[in-house]
This record gives structure tokens, sequence and C-alpha cells, in this order.
């Protein structure tokens, strides 16, 4: 769990990083305490501002207009309504949201996707999350867009989701790492060390990250070719590889595509303050003076 | 090319099929100038009505919001004006847009996706197109979306495109005609003859079927994870084939599915005139008053 103080300007102010509060009966009632306690710190800290709402983003199933988190399989609520309870505590107005799809709501008005209409943020890290714009505006549909690390790919293997093949299954971070120690035998600590080992010409790191990259680039045709996709904006842990994942990419899709506008390979700009960010632009929206 | 007078209602007067008319060197021109003729005739037919406006679409790669056909790889025009020639040669208003797109649209609006918000319709004939809309609009992308023949599938092969494994390589009427003919040896003139063919017992028709809904399948839960497309309306010859192509359709879209809520499939009510229902919708717009 992260929290910050936005200010007018959009700086973030004594940025915390703290355990998420988990409770198996009450599991969204925990986080709104947590978050009304959050407040009622940075109020303390900075007696002469006056916090005017409050940005929640929360992974899952979301309903933002609702102001439900529908379902978290993680986190454990059903049909919470974070937006309402914590208007309740707090007294103040409560923007409600999805982590992926707010971080990637922010990379498009603060970010690498500035200025561009059709892109697909793509958040890889131990699954693969998306967040799909559309002509500048996020697909949503109730809630079930953006779920594009359970497309299937492949090469892909059976996944905890219960299906089979999907892309978070050899592409992700999480993958990455479990693929490359059951063929070597190796106890890598994560992707970016399985990396290094490839670079260092260990074969059975070069294997996994070909069969990542090669799915990656899949789903990216997949999304050009339904969305005409512009531009896709990697963030997550594994984005942070670089040109070493953006060059591959970039290629191995350019070389899959025929009369397709390929899309440029992008990485994300506010990283792993995105949704943070995000979440604070919808604060903000709340009470905007025009 | 087909044309027809809408009435006030929306009704079709005095339906034309008729050869699109081609010319090497001036591709638009000759098509151009067959709308205006056939206003003309129209006009002739029918003394007491004044025709307020034209709505006409085309093939290819399409600029709606200028008027202009970018591409027609069948055609031959590139980069053509047609919204400001046919305006200038009739005198009337005109609707400019793509033929699958604008049928689509039709499908929306007055067919089997009424009352719906995140559909795709599938137009699968010769090859495969597609009209995606999410919230309700149209996806665009300046023209580039809706290109889902041409994404990949297991058990594609090579695609005139120039690319490999495209959807309508595996999963089109005609590569249902053309794979049956391949392995069987004998001359089936379309998908309806191999579809009969295996609904009596003929293995390689069966299989050849089987692969297609396979591949079709694949796509629409691709469609499913991206997007959270809440129905498929299939359109175009294959279409006719009806519950014995949506019911294994559907069941297998439900079996790839895990968490995933499966989309509905569906077919097009308009049939094979949504693209001229679509075409005077468009253009009834265009002098709509409130």
């Amino acid at each position: 769990m992260k929290a910050a103080l936005v200010d007018d300007a959009g700086r973030l102010h004594s940025l915390l990083r703290i355990p998420t509060p988990r409770d198996g009966q009450f599991p969204g009632d925990v986080v709104v305490a947590k978050v009304a306690a959050l407040t009622e710190n940075y109020r303390a800290e900075y007696p002469g501002c006056a916090i005017e709402s409050i940005g929640l983003v929360v992974p899952g199933l979301v309903d933002e207009e609702a102001g439900i988190g529908r379902m978290s399989a993680n986190l454990g609520w059903r049909d919470y309504p974070f937006g309402e309870h914590l208007t309740r505590v707090t007294g103040l107005p409560v923007a409600f949201g999805h982590d992926v799809s707010i971080a990637g709501e922010a990379e498009m008005r603060a970010g690498a996707g500035r200025g561009l209409r059709d892109v697909v943020v793509m958040v890889i890290g131990t699954g693969i999350a998306g967040a799909v714009f559309c002509e500048g505006q996020r697909v949503r549909a109730g809630g079930y867009a953006g779920e594009i690390g359970h497309a299937e790919v492949p090469g892909g293997t059976e996944c905890p989701c219960g299906a089979f093949g999907c892309l978070e299954t050899i592409g992700s971070a999480g993958a990455i790492t479990r693929r490359y120690n059951a063929l070597s035998g190796n106890a890598a600590a994560g992707a970016k060390a399985v990396l290094t080992a490839a670079l260092s010409g260990d074969r059975h790191a070069a294997q996994v990250w070909e069969d990542a990259v090669n799915a990656l680039a899949f789903s990216i045709c997949q999304l050009t070719a339904i969305l005409g996709t512009e531009a896709v904006i990697l963030g997550g842990g594994l984005a942070q590889a670089g040109p070493a994942l953006v060059e591959p990419l970039q290629s191995r899709v350019e070389s899959r595509l025929s009369f397709l506008r390929a899309p440029r390979i992008l990485t994300t700009v506010l990283g792993q303050d995105a949704g943070l960010i995000g979440a604070g632009l919808r604060a903000r929206d709340l009470v905007a003076r025009p």
C-alpha cells in the first residue's frame, strides 16, 4: 500500500509504503480504516493544509462509477462499497478506481502517453495487467477490459486462473523467474537476474527470455490487429529492463506484422508511482475549480 | 456494388446489385461517376421524391472524417477524395465510410447489437473483417482498427498479406473451402457444402470445420480478455450456417475462458444488406431534422 499527499501542482509529499492491512472477515473495512488514519496523520503533519479529496485505487474487479470493489482474489473483498464508506468516515469526496487502469490513465495524462490516443499500457510484474485506451478514452466494459495477461498465447502453459496458455504464464516477470529456475536448477531471485544471466551467455536464461519476448510480441500484435494500437507502454518490474526488453520486442512485433501499422513500444515515464499519481489526479478532478 | 433509395422510415427501395466499375487508371473516378448516374436514375424513377443526401461506403483503408479512400488493394485507389468529388458531381452532402465498419454500426443501431455496448461485429466471408465497439462507440484508430482477420492464431498458415498464421487463413469461409478441397481432393463450391459434408460424416470436412471453429474461438477469447467484449455478432457468408456455427463456437469460447465473462455469440439480423442500411442511416444523419 502506498500513500502520499498531492499538492496543487501534482507533487507528491510524504510518500509512504506500508503493508496492506488484511482481515479475513472485514477485508474492506480494514483498508478504509487505514486510509482514514493516514488522512488524519497527513492533517496532523500539514496543519496549514486543507485536504479536499481522496483518491483510492485497488486491485481486482472494480466498479468505478459505483465506488465498489467487486472482487479481489488476493485481498478478499466482494462487493465492498469503498467510496461510500470512506466518505462517511472522512467526510471527504472519494475518487475510486482500479489500480492498473488509473496508473494507465496517469501515464496517458502525464507520462509516456501524452498526446497519444490509441494506446495499451501493460504492467508486467508477477502477472500482467493492462489498461486499454481507444481514441483517448479508457475501455472499461464494466471492469472486464484489460485482462491481457489472461489472453492465450502459443507456448503458454496451465494458469492458476483455470485457463490454459495465458500470456502471464510465459511473458511475466514471475514466469521468467519460475521457468528459468525450473529449467536450470538455479535459484534466480527475479527476472532481472535471469536477464543478467542471458546477457552473459546462459542458454537457459536466453531461451526463457526469448520465449517471453515472443509471447509479449504475439499479444501486442493481437492488440494491433484488433484495435490499431499506435503505442504500447510497458510498466511494472519487467519494464525496468529497458532497451534489453524494448528493442527485441519492437523488432519482433515489426517482423510479425505485414500491412498493419506497428505500434511503438515505450516504457513508463511515471514508473512505480503511476497508480498513486493517477489517484491524485482523479481526486483533484473531483474538486477542480474551472 | 449495391445501391438503394432509403425513405424516411429507413426502408430500402429499388435495391440494385451491379458489378463494381473498375478502371486501372481512374479507379475512384469511375465509382463516383457510377454513383452519380445511379442518383440520376433514382431521381428519374421517383420524380416526386427529393433525394437529400448520399451514403457511400467502400472497402479498404478509409479516412471517414476526411471523406478519403486511403487504399483499396482490390479496387486500386490511393488517397482518393470520394466525399468531395461525389458532392461536386451531385450537389448533395455525402456520408462516406468503411463498408464493414458501417455495416457494424447498422447492426448496433438497428440489428443484433441494439442495447449492447461492448461488441465486435465479425464479417466472415472470403476473408474476415471486424468492427469493434467499446462503450457503444466504434473504435477507428484512424482506420487501422478491426483487422481481426489478420490477427495470428495457432494453426494459421501463410497469408497473402505477407504475415503468417492470420485468422482468415483458417477461420474464413474461403479458407474452409480451400483447405477442404486440398485435403479431400474434392471440389466443394463453398463453406456451406463443406458443412453439409461434415454433417454427413466426411472426416476431412469435419476436421476443417473444427479447425475453423477453434481458430474463431481463439480470436473471440482474445477480444474478451483485451476488451471485455459482451457479444460477438457474426455476419458474412459463414454466419448463414447459423446454429451449426454458433453453438460449437459458444461452447468452445466458454470452455477456454476461466474467470473472464464469456461473450454471447450472435448472428447478424440485417444480413447482407447491413452495409447498405448503415450507409442509409449515415446519409440520413447528415440531413436529420431535430
